[in-house]
């Protein structure tokens, strides 16, 4: 038994801290409706099971929302946490009459 | 009366090429509740006029919309023109009745 299981004596806690389920899309945070609160602890909790990179993802509307995220989660939760990155693009859409609509999205790059 | 007043014979055209009147506080947009496109000919207008550099400001919900401005420029009016920086913070508000509140801002920097 000594060097069969020795995950819980010498192994870093690191890599068995992240549990698969936890995991939104790899360590991506899709922005939607809901409170921006519920996304801001999505994120806190990436990097709190050992993630070193998040992205917000979000488009049209919950473009604002993505940026209140970043900002609430370096500002009062992980100050040691910096955007690195933002960009923006233009999305088609296939609305439901077959028509197409543009809308802009934007990614933000947290790291820590 | 010869040392006096040289701007009118000697100055460059340069400066006065582009008329004070045009500017919308140096080269920077603030997006606010108008639609889209208002502010996307805002932004044109100022690299027609000259400008190398663009700055589109916005906070709170209308970031989305700052995003669209930026985005719309690029794509179907100055492909040239390429966002250099994407800077976002959190600004304090005093509200009317005193309290103060927290909104998220962005800063995009439009280069030609």
């Amino acid at each position: 038994m000594d060097g069969t299981t020795p995950q819980n004596e010498a192994a870093p806690v690191q890599q068995s801290a992240v549990p698969q389920s936890e995991r939104t899309d790899g360590n991506v945070i899709y922005i939607g409706k809901k409170s921006v609160m519920g996304y801001v602890l999505a994120v806190v909790t990436q990097f709190n099971h050992g993630e070193r990179e998040v992205f917000i993802k979000a488009r049209g509307k919950a473009i604002s929302r993505a940026v209140d995220v970043a900002e609430i989660v370096r500002n009062r939760f992980l100050p040691d946490a910096k955007i690195a990155d933002i960009l923006t693009k233009t999305e088609e859409l296939d609305s439901e009459d077959g028509t197409k609509s543009k809308v802009s999205a934007i990614e933000i790059k947290l790291c820590k």
